[in-house]
């Protein structure tokens, strides 16, 4: 009989559940003090909503629920699996955002501010750092055409990292429309240009000459890399349009989005602290969906990222038929676990009762029910011959008080509390 | 395109999902102070772990993950559906609580009171009040054999239904072993003794005469009806071992277990209010891994009930190969919300901010941004021809003070705030 969870999913034992509850609460109530309300949608999704084309690669990676009763005759006829198959398990939580808005919708303000938290399934090949069944965090903003949308979520979430005691985190901006300025202007097709996202979205891992030799490897030939690769360099004066717009394509448009880019960006950055957001020309986001601005949250002890989002207007479109414009930021829950300082969620008082075997539980839990009733976390032991292994377990678990219950204690007055380390 | 959510399963408002929210953290906290610590577990088992025969009925109801990588042969070869299957979803939370015990016990202290609460999946024909995806929060204590656990249980349960506010619940309590006594008693040979456990439980249903004509139809002659038709009857003269065991059986093993019964019932009605426990000689629960105590909770305004558990000290032997005393209670979450008087949640000071299109978000976000530190939650909503129907969007959203932001506005102190029903 098999005695471990199942393979790449994780049981969590009390102080682990703890502090996770504890970060996710902090979240939540922050973002609620920013006005996202919180939303819940199930785990399973019709197999054609959830395959859909929007999840990108991700889809690939959906477990499958079987169709019930299904025969024999009924698998031998299949000319595929997933003709057996007619739900799936969420892989993200904006597919199923999306749907959710184009099914309740009508109950909804017109500009809408979603926070929705829950588990994702991702049939992956387990590594370390990585699951089959993690948390995610998304807020969004429906109806909302302006950039305040964007504001709003970057402030949102810097005061969730900065109540969490994150350190050294920032937000790198860009905007996809200057990224296929950039690439017109270099003399990339339209058809090739997503190709050549997809090499940029590398450079964290290949640099700058593994991009440039892919690009040059995979287009077909006749654009010029000159562009490309001041881009790809960084080589960036100054925050301001002029700089940005010269830089990502040189054309009426690039103007343009820089000038909306460096209005919204700089009401970020005035009510932050100086070097937190940080326009990077390089900056891709995998998904096919997003149409202007782009974030990630960069953390240094991080390879990849805390979090990213960006606006993608075309999407809601999908599922309701009418375009809605939507800004999304999805925080990586499990990986901002990994960077947070160990901090404690705020404890009840715990205190601990030891009893010896004689003692009635008619006797003990009056006592017990008594300290429940006035704000203590009671945790009762029955005493036995190694009382050190028991201390020792109950300081592990956080019980630092402990009082020993005999025949003669009447009230919880009487007991003699005594610390243990 | 589908734009509803899957079949059997629901979408969460705002409002609705706050509710929810409150609820669980009311239960969870509870418990967290009756000594109960927090776990949580995947949602998916292996698939020979959750079929293992421990979760009765319900492994029926299983959603089955399909195998990944399955080719057209791999379907053709298949000679059941479940073959294509390695992974479930969890239906109750019981047997991955078994299952997690034997993966941790040597994390977890020696007594472990566990609270686990979460999502569970049936694939249940969707009714009225009946879904397919529903919460459950459970609380066992593992590794105590006396009667103290069923004490703790109780009365920490009782505390929770209380700061819930729900009224008009009761326990009902019996034991297995007496239901076994009084039919051995009758007649009834141990074989088919459960047949007959099947039968008496539908009495809420049927009532006694259908009992006993539908045991007289299903069990071999020779048995004797009367001690039966007595017990149905509930025909006991006061809370005592002596009239409970002559009831159930009049043999020494009835009384010996009456008795226990009797110490333990007694300690938790003295510390609750009277008329709250009540022996049920009738009462069964379905589940045929209970040994000993077995309890429910009732309440009025429902057929079935709001909860229940007992004693299954044989069930973790299962997985971790030797025998581990278990008490569980299993709260029915969704029907708790059923009953539940409409309270709100412990709001933060929520306030609206109006602003004309012409204001920047350079001049509204600050004011936001203060607000939002002072320990308000702030929704910003931008004006428009129609004020009254925003006005009844917020109220109805919870939203009763709401501030215009001019381009007057310098400061949060300068908002002239008005109330809206």
């Amino acid at each position: 009989m098999a005695v471990s969870s199942a393979r790449g999913m994780r049981d969590f034992l009390p102080r682990d559940k703890e502090h996770r509850d504890h970060v996710l609460h902090t979240i939540e109530s922050t973002y609620h003090r920013h006005g996202f309300e919180s939303i819940e949608t199930p785990a399973m999704e019709d197999f054609d909503t959830l395959h859909s084309g929007l999840g990108g690669d991700n889809e690939k990676l959906s477990f499958h629920i079987q169709k019930r009763g299904l025969s024999t005759e009924d698998l031998q006829q299949a000319s595929s699996p997933e003709e057996l198959s007619d739900l799936g398990l969420r892989f993200d939580l904006t597919v199923p955002l999306a749907r959710f808005y184009a099914s309740n919708h009508g109950a909804l303000p017109s500009v809408f501010r979603s926070f929705h938290m829950g588990p994702v399934w991702r049939a992956e090949r387990p590594q370390k750092g990585r699951y089959r069944q993690f948390v995610q965090a998304d807020i969004d903003t429906l109806g909302e055409p302006s950039t305040l949308a964007e504001v709003e979520i970057l402030l949102a979430t810097a005061d969730a990292l900065e109540r969490l005691g994150v350190e050294g985190w920032s937000f790198r901006i860009n905007d996809r429309r200057l990224l296929t300025e950039a690439l017109g202007a270099s003399g990339i097709a339209p058809e090739e240009q997503p190709v050549a996202m997809i090499v940029i979205d590398k450079i964290d891992k290949v640099g700058v000459e593994g991009v440039l030799s892919e690009l040059a490897e995979r287009l077909s030939p006749g654009w010029s890399s000159s562009r490309i690769e001041a881009m790809l360099g960084g080589s960036l004066e100054g925050f301001d349009q002029g700089a940005i717009a010269s830089l990502m394509g040189d054309t009426p448009t690039s103007y343009a989005v820089a000038t909306e880019l460096v209005n919204w960006v700089s009401q970020v950055s005035t009510l932050l602290d100086p070097g937190v957001v940080v326009f990077d020309p390089t900056l891709v986001r995998g998904m096919g969906y997003y149409t202007s601005s782009i974030f990630e949250i960069s953390h240094p002890a991080l390879g990849g990222s805390l979090g990213g989002g960006g606006r993608y207007d075309g999407m809601i479109s999908r599922f309701l038929g009418r375009e809605v414009p939507a800004v999304g930021m999805s925080l990586g829950f499990e990986r901002l676990l990994e960077v947070l300082p160990p901090s404690e969620a705020e404890h009840l008082d715990k205190v601990a009762l030891t009893y010896d075997a004689e003692i009635p539980s008619a006797h003990l839990m009056p006592i017990k029910m008594h300290l429940v009733s006035t704000g203590h976390q009671v945790r009762v032991v029955s005493q036995s011959r190694n009382m050190r292994a028991v201390y020792e377990r109950l300081a592990a678990d956080g019980f630092h008080r402990v009082g020993e219950i005999t025949s003669d204690t009447a009230r919880s007055e009487d007991i003699v509390w005594r610390d243990i380390e």
